[in-house]
């Protein structure tokens, strides 16, 4: 094979310019029909290959980064979908790249689609979020050494570059509040043991009531689906109970469990925030309209979207920072459903 | 210039498929080294031009659709976005392509990101949403003669591809329903005039009450930003006139307007449902879980998403659909917020 020519000797030989030939050659400039077939002789002459000319230019890169999240339940909104997308689409913008959203295929055939735009040059790197435990595409990612940054954590000690929100300390910081209003009975809806994101605001539950040497009962822990129905059921059988076993107040993993917890209060005519508190977390955006208004935790989505790209352009760029982590803290919105006598508070 | 060589003839000369040149070169083959030396000399040889591979496989075409979307205030959620993505999405890959999201920039720049992916040959095509008005999107690709579709329609008489739902039918719904409840003074919450989707929605209120011989008073309609503050404030308002003044129900083109009217009904000391009826439009994940539950207008997201890149995708395949136009009827669900002894209902 002959020794590769360069598109400066082609441009030279043509007596062009380096730009001329690279529009030329890849159709998007207009030269005279005469200067076009010069191009082209210089290009056979010095048996110049043009695909060459792609990958010096960095067209081997599709200057695309890779997007899909699991669709939301009819019932439930996605809190974060639109704000983290404008976030990840405009930091995109500004480093010269753009988002190719996929759609989420659940199941095996999940990963025959990241395979397939991977092996198709379609993208140059990978967001990945709602990571859970094992979660099969880090693997896989992995094994293809294909860059990735992830919104989310997975297993203890898996090393992987992410970006997270720190959903213990967003918990510890709605039970400060609770215990500092005088609260000990508080109770909790939690997601299943199998959800990474569950067991991480959990966490901030468990070592908040530690910190505090209360040392709360089985019964005071409710795991389920973390969807309105679960959040109803299990509080109104809390409430079936005689006054004493009751909680006065119910921390809630997400806003869908509150607002459960809350009509099921109402509905047995107790009167949410004054007889007992409700709290939340994602802070969607109709939870302040409620009545009472409930108190949650508020995601600093934009700045995910953010972090995320930038350490993932930053990967695609050449720099080896594979094992970042950065942690995100959330932020607390005190409102009546805890508190009543409050104005909105936000607690950073 | 030579008369253009095919593939084929490359082909034969080098002894292989027609698949492996082209993979040979688009660099997406692994064959022996003999081999690829004898594909490119067939391709000197008989100078042969790549490029024109690519066009005829092509691979000029980008297989993207761009879509941006306004991205909307911190205190509402986006009711559309996560199943209208999907939705597109799925169809998208269906056909082969794949959805480039891009950012949305606000005022006299939002053109360069159209531009700008038009002439780096990034998207085939465009999916549009939230169309006003005199949009300036649509007087530019039209100009450009590039391939769009819209979810919304624009000035009447103006010609383009558009998938929309039909927010005046939808109304009609809404106002079959109070009208058969026995309300004549049905007040509304409408946007400004100036807002396309919400003239729409309000031209069926218009409708309506004059299939029903009802003249509605300038003082029944209230125009404002769509969101829980203009809603309150306009309610709170009618709520202070003497009895024969009050609205029986209030038609509200947004669910935001809508928690906004109910609130102010029970700040007010009267009953939501039973006192006045309140409706609002989009089904918004929540509504069905407020106190009382909202009679809403539901959206067929999914088909929208289906429809405009089933469009999108015959007008890039060639086919003359360019003036298509479809209308997809929305879906009353009738809630207590209306109907205090109903379950809920429905209406398709």
């Amino acid at each position: 094979m002959a020794k590769e020519v360069t598109l400066k000797q082609v441009a030279a030989r043509a007596g062009v310019s380096y730009q001329t030939v690279s529009k030329v050659l890849n159709k998007q400039a207009k030269v005279t029909r005469e200067t076009e077939e010069r191009i082209w002789r210089a290009v056979r002459e010095l048996s110049y290959r043009p695909n060459l000319l792609a990958r010096n230019m960095r067209q081997q890169r599709s200057q695309l980064i890779g997007y899909s999240w699991e669709p939301t339940p009819g019932d439930q909104c996605n809190p974060i979908l639109d704000k983290f997308l404008q976030s990840m689409s405009q930091a995109t913008e500004e480093a010269g790249y753009h988002l190719l959203t996929f759609p989420h295929h659940p199941g095996s055939k999940s990963l025959d689609i990241y395979e397939e735009l991977i092996d198709s040059n379609r993208v140059d790197g990978f967001v990945l979020s709602s990571i859970e435990y094992d979660d099969p595409r880090i693997t896989f990612l992995h094994e293809k050494n294909f860059p990735f940054v992830a919104f989310g954590r997975s297993n203890p000690g898996q090393e992987f570059m992410f970006v997270d929100i720190d959903g213990c300390r967003g918990i510890q910081k709605v039970m400060g509040h609770l215990l500092e209003l005088g609260h000990r009975r508080i109770f909790t809806l939690a997601w299943p043991e199998s959800s990474r994101v569950g067991q991480n605001r959990f966490d901030g539950y468990l070592a908040a009531m530690q910190d505090a040497s209360i040392y709360p009962e089985a019964g005071w822990i409710a795991r389920g689906e973390g969807n309105y129905s679960f959040g109803y059921q299990a509080t109104e059988k809390w409430l079936n109970a005689p006054k004493k076993f009751r909680p006065t107040a119910i921390v809630c993993m997400n806003d869908f469990m509150a607002i459960g917890a809350m009509n099921a209060i109402h509905h047995q005519g107790y009167r949410v925030g004054e007889d007992i508190a409700v709290t939340g977390f994602d802070d969607i955006p109709l939870v302040q309209y409620l009545t009472p208004a409930l108190t949650s935790v508020r995601q600093p989505l934009w700045q995910v979207g953010q972090v995320a790209i930038s350490l993932l352009i930053r990967r695609l760029e050449g720099e080896s920072c594979e094992n970042e982590h950065i942690l995100i803290p959330p932020v607390l919105i005190v409102r009546q459903s805890s508190d009543p006598t409050c104005l909105v508070e936000i607690q950073n």
